[in-house]
């Protein structure tokens, strides 16, 4: 066992620690004045066009993807930058601390990441083609749409939207909403998950197709709010209705059937990047603490010096530590004996890491008093984005339950 | 003892639930529409005036002032609606339910109830007449400057607002932030705490004075969100800088040096009602729970019989029981004994209540996915409200070192 | 509504308030000598009878016991002091300041009281003349044979105790244990609850019998221990085998199948009493914690000064009165009302009490240090006693679904 | 960063496990039948004995202790077992499977351990010779005598015991208690802290003296129990007062002014052994827990399929990975870095872990009912000594406090 970094993730990690100190951080008052002068646009901002560049330049590009036979089948070079899951987790934490900017600054943000896995994954060489290389280039952005508004969408069999052969086409019909980064005209891709076979077996009955965002009958109906934030700055979350939607039949990803088995293939890496991300909201949340707790009074003496400021900041420092080594171990296993074997673990830091951020986050915006819920500070914004992730691919009661049967049945 | 509710209470409850259910629920989604057509505004929409209209020709008008000598000087008439706090409680609570548009269709909400009891309680029979008696019409609004960015607030000593007396006039100068409402153009009357006296003892330092808002000097600078909230339904809340602004000694409210017990004095009667609307948010939440569960079902059956459902229904009831007693009885001791003997129970309810109202719609969210965070439901925008509460008329943590070191002095 | 208690309340409490303070607590010590002086007896020692001859001379005796037609009728004069569920609530209170024996001083202790109820309410005169009589005497004990090893005994149709009727007989199979008071060879009466109907209905299989101590089949164990305490001050908790015990059928408790009814009726009052003794020992603790904080040094200064130790306290305080009024509404609806109208509130507080009580008493041990979990100080075996108490009468989950349950069906 | 074993862990922990399972854990029901024929004696029993005998047959003996140069100075030959503090810790783990048993087996136990690796850091050769060679042989065993009564001891300046030096000896004179395995006889040695120099520098007034039992002035006093447990199978817990006790400076520890160092020295190690131990008894509860919900039914279906119970081994799952590996890292940077910098990380396992086994027990509890809390499942005793780690070093209070100032001061 052995807890120190390797070099290459020393190294990564500090190269993007200071792009985002020197780049990304001063950026986020210009991103919020350019929100400001375009108040009714949907999707990056010119910020994030400078920020892509800069960081294209140094080599800080599409760092999430690791490389594999799949990744380089179409073009014969190296896509992703070669860094493990365990390599990448530690830059994903960094990318936490300016979440509106950092991952995407570095083409790193969901839920393209989990798009592009997708596609290199179980793409065909022109699937990849059409979408994976501009999706890596920055020059188009996608969707996923899964979560329906009808159902409880973490029980792939109650899924309702329909994928139909018809001839050479596929027709799909449904409804999904929170299809995160749909509202911005430039989400070209919707990766959309139906059902192909309604009464074959439970976790066969699910298919993927790929839709272009300008195919006939796809509607995006309306924005959806986290709180009260709609997030325009990267897409929002939009409801989307697919009616008779018409695709040839080359669009389906991976085999018919396969569609909830790729779901879960989407899912762990997802959860590392998620919950990295988390713990670097928290870290820069305590950032953020330490500096108001040493330069703010009340009642005779600084915030620092009172009890219950140190318990609470105490309290989360040992909840970051062990949970970051939680989610780091995961990433390891599933570098070493798959995500099969990890699952476990993948369900554990799902559950653990969001609400331990909630927690730590909570605790932030009261040192901070109203400054804290306001959008002054990054707080109640970040918070905002934690509480939803215990809700994001199925509420934690559903991981906590298989989780919890799992561990039952261990001799 | 008797935990049976009265029969005024009872009367006025049945009344005002009826009210509730058959106007002032149906109107939410009307509430939304003229909200979506009109962007820019800040303050009441039409849908208000029409329920304003309805429930004072019901005689549901302005339920939470005490009669008293004050209230009725200026015009020998009754003022408000002769309830005692514990009476008005049963009341708040309703109004909790629908909390943008019931508590300013009965002309209960804040900071307009509190500001009127200030007006009630301490203004000269001219101050009534010039501010009470159109807030009690309706025909303006009200905002109390109390808090301020550059400190902690709830430290009374540090407030640097200053007002300053100049010969038959004061002259104030600093900046507020916070101050509910004042984003909305009728809100006419700005109540300014600030130090008059910056050299004297502790809690004798602080005055308040009555500032119109269009006289020269006021200038509101921004509005502040509250999770992504602008509350520009009711006027918001805005960050207001006094630049020398000058308003007739005849202004000041109460004495000078008074400010401090007057602050205290509103805050009492403050705490049941947002105590008691917390409580009615809660158990709209639970309702609409209830609904959800019995309706929606995932992995095999409806939510209502998982476990964990049951759990967190159970946990929510037996929170809003035992926490609506502590309010009511704040409440009865405020109208038996006075504020000053209430003390424990209204710093306990002011932490108490909000948190558990936090608790109890963060379970209702995840009861409800990702409809749970969105505009769909009411349920995160009362979660902002809740979690505020926490930071309001001081954090929590100020209350409970105040009640501990209290207890702790206790033989 | 009002808070106030009454003046038999008011008057009633100052009585037995003065005579914990000069009598019982003084007689802690003098209870850990005689025990330390009889390290193998089960059952009272002479303090006990000594503070039950004073409070019989002040009458202050058997105030648990309500009056009624059942009560007066073997003997024609009043049995109970006529108080209320809700007058004698106050006064339980009370006696939790010194479990083990404030209880015993009034005649007030569990199981005897349950017992006693349930003869005064469900016994024949000749059962009442035999075994209530003694009892409000004091002459003899009684204990409560209800859960079973081998089941999970909160779910009565798995009770495997056969009562079998034989002639004039019942007679008596199976084994029960956490008997409480039952080592105590004065324990004269044994209540069984057994399986008369095992196929009927499943709420109508059971019945209970009385059965002497002395009858030939009946065998006591092996005392068991709570955490480590074996409780043998007042008769510990018993394993007893019951093996083909014959008793005649006029031994019957009410009639054939009430088995399960009795034991609920049982519960209502029981609940008010170990819930309102809980909170008595959590006053006690906070007392002490108050005394500790003041004198304590650690760090610079006294403990009441730590920002932690201040926070806890509050906490404590707010969750005592919070739920201490939660208590006294449900001892109101049980007069009021009846118990099965406050089914909601009496599983309530014994879901929520306890773990209170728990949690209050953990805080104060860790104010206290070493001191706090060793003997030295009562709050070890007052946390051992509470935590037993989540598991009494079923564990709290089974009361949680249960309550939540309702709550879901309600409109 | 390799999450995996190395092989000595991998090979270490396969010989501990099957001798745990084959000998230890079989062992249990004999050690309770000894003490059961043995009430009044303090110490080990013959199983104990038999244990040891095996288990240093098979070479696992003194597996805490690293090798070093102090520590083979006295003989010339290895002490210690060659493990690092890492690969230990995968070892206390085990051991903390059954806590009466396994530590004594393998002479693990506290405060042995920690005693040992005083003497073997600091001890001189004459001091090892007499001390810990005996210590090592098993042939005696040793207390720790810091904490007082009177002070709050993990504030060290406030220690009252005084050791005098007069001319070649030292002169102690104070009182201690909790002085673990003090009540058994063969306890030949006691380490005890006082002042030698009460006016120095706060952290400079405190040495360390070797002290044996039979010195003249030592008397023990009474023992303490801990929730009800006298622990006397190893020892117990003593109050031991030293009035005028002489003993030759060579006795001295280290040098004068090295007691509070040496105190710290000891803590790091402790701290793994105990919250690995403590980890272990928590996977033990998880064990039992799972075989009984698998077993046990309830209201239609076994544990194993009640939401409840699924959400709290979950719950449980996550935590004990969790702190697991924050325990692991610590251990790790004690070895490669050294305590000093490895300080955050100690406090943090000594305040989270602790707690959360007590969590964890507290569920496990409840899954068994009555039996939880009985003897007849380790639960209840396992708790109180969780419950008992919350306080032992100073309570974790100071630890939250200490290391929140520290993150506070971070840059």
């Amino acid at each position: 066992m052995d807890f120190a970094p390797d070099t290459t993730t020393t190294e990564i990690t500090e190269r993007v620690h200071e792009f985002l100190h020197e780049r990304v951080i001063p950026a986020e008052p210009v991103l919020d004045e350019q929100l400001a002068a375009t108040p009714h646009e949907w999707g990056f901002r010119p910020v994030v066009q400078d920020l892509q560049a800069q960081a294209r330049a140094e080599g800080l590009w599409n760092l999430f993807l690791p490389d594999g036979p799949a990744a380089g089948a179409s073009s014969g070079t190296r896509r992703g930058a070669g860094l493990t899951t365990l390599q990448y987790a530690a830059v994903a934490e960094l990318t936490g601390w300016s979440p509106r900017l950092a991952p995407v600054a570095f083409n790193c943000a969901a839920p393209d990441t989990g798009n592009m896995e997708l596609l290199a994954h179980f793409g065909t060489p022109e699937q990849q083609e059409r979408w994976l290389d501009p999706l890596l280039d920055a020059r188009i952005r996608s969707a996923f749409c899964m979560t329906e508004p009808d159902v409880a969408s973490s029980d792939a069999s109650q899924i309702t939207t329909r994928i139909r052969r018809d001839g050479d086409d596929y027709v799909i019909s449904g409804r999904k909403w929170f299809a995160t980064g749909a509202m911005n005209p430039d989400a070209a891709l919707l990766i959309v998950m139906g059902k192909t076979d309604p009464d074959g077996p439970r976790h066969r009955q699910q298919s993927m197709v790929l839709v272009g965002r300008d195919t006939p009958g796809v509607t995006v109906v309306r924005p959806l709010s986290v709180f009260g934030y709609d997030d325009r700055d990267h897409g929002g979350h939009a409801e989307v209705v697919f009616d008779d939607v018409r695709v040839p039949a080359t669009n389906l990803l991976g085999g018919e059937g396969e569609g909830f088995a790729i779901a879960q293939a989407r899912l762990g890496p997802g959860r590392i990047h998620h919950c990295m991300r988390g713990l670097g909201m928290a870290e820069r949340a305590l950032s953020l603490v330490r500096e108001r707790a040493r330069t703010r009074s009340a009642f005779g003496g600084p915030l620092a010096e009172k009890g219950v400021v140190r318990e609470w900041v105490a309290e989360s420092r040992i909840e970051l530590e062990a949970l970051r080594l939680l989610v780091l171990k995961t990433a390891w296993l599933m570098d070493t004996v798959g995500n099969r074997e990890a699952m476990t673990e993948i369900q554990a830091i799902k559950i653990a890491v969001p609400r331990a951020v909630q927690r730590i986050l909570d605790r932030a915006m009261q040192v901070f008093g109203a400054a804290g819920v306001s959008a002054d500070q990054p707080l109640a914004e970040m918070f905002a984005g934690a509480r939803a992730l215990r809700l994001a691919d199925g509420p934690d009661e559903v991981h906590l339950a298989s989780l919890g049967r799992a561990e039952l049945r261990r001799p």
